[in-house]
């Protein structure tokens, strides 16, 4: 018999703090989680994982990534916002252990594709460096920040300026299929997974059933 | 062989709007997905799947979806916005066809709870309903909306007022197992699959081997 328990707000703040951070974090379910790739006037590079990857909308094509306050997270917003230009990678099975490396607080003069064995590429003149080993590789233009006084966090949003993946991964209504790119998830701050597809569903009318779309 | 095919902003711009739809929102990856249940000030409950969660900080602990200027979705906002209180529920293997199908365009006066058979529950006397059938339960109350003008949505902050979940999910370090609780994933518009756990990493440090986490 599995006991549910409830936690009330004051529960939770007593929580100690790396405690409370597993906990939070798990929470919300699986999330989306990329390496950003960025540059720096001097042309060193810089990798970080980020597992607040958020859609905002398809058209135009904007998405957008939380900020921390954090020291080894910062040196991707300021060449954000030095530069413009960045990209987001896909993690997949084959680089998860290198792409959680780069969250080790590496100096600003060393670069995270060294530091973890991860290889820069560069497609097109874009300013700033993709990582080789990903199926599905973004480049972005930044947009707009915009500061979440609540808890100074920051949201970064950007232009999708290109898509890089394997044709066959898209199927003919446009959906990606992420399995056949080895894409995996992440839950919590440091618990990865793969993924066995269920269906999909059919968009949801009134009064229709629900259909599987193959 | 697998053929990687680059395209460009005017390329994702030319596709078709569903098929950039589906293209753009599969392109990030795994995302967080759970129904969002509100009740309005004549008791009129409403229920709405989302899958645009975010984590935004653990102390104190908030979290945030994105809305958009859509119909169906705008009942869940204005209802928020008018009583201060919603909850976010989780989706499982068992429920999340009915999930998908709130989605569907019902009538103000329909409850998505009734139309797709999932049960409204009520704790503690907070004022929104939860769904009886997910496993982690979280109870918001509205603290800021922020309007993205770059594309007409809105980021709705909320802070966590409740959790209830399942006492044995709950590791040591306050990790939760979301395979234990039957937790699922969704790519794109419409692919849920469940999960299957690679590894927990360890924090991870400069120079120092990353190990598993039990």
């Amino acid at each position: 018999m599995t006991k549910i328990k409830e936690f009330t707000y004051d529960d939770i703040m007593s929580f100690e703090l790396r405690y409370r951070a597993q906990f939070i974090n798990s929470l919300l379910g699986f999330k989306s989680i990329g390496l950003i790739g960025t540059k720096n006037n001097l042309n060193q590079t810089n990798l970080a994982i980020f597992s607040s990857l958020l859609h905002i909308g398809a058209n135009p094509p904007l998405v957008a990534f939380i900020s921390r306050p954090d020291v080894a997270e910062r040196h991707t917003l300021e060449n954000i916002l030095s530069t413009g230009f960045y990209t987001i990678n896909q993690i997949n099975e084959t680089n998860y252990e290198q792409a959680h490396q780069t969250s080790a607080r590496y100096d600003r003069a060393v670069s995270e594709f060294e530091a973890v064995g991860l290889t820069e590429e560069y497609k097109n003149d874009f300013f700033a460096p993709f990582v080789k080993e990903s199926n599905i590789q973004i480049a972005l233009e930044f947009k707009e920040k915009i500061d979440l006084s609540i808890n100074n966090t920051i949201l970064v949003i950007g232009l999708i300026k290109s898509v890089s993946l394997a044709e066959n991964a898209i199927g003919s209504d446009g959906f990606i299929n992420l399995e056949k790119c080895n894409s995996i998830t992440v839950s919590g701050l440091d618990s990865y997974h793969k993924t066995e597809k269920l269906k999909r569903l059919s968009y949801a009318k009134v009064g229709k059933e629900l259909t599987e779309i193959s």
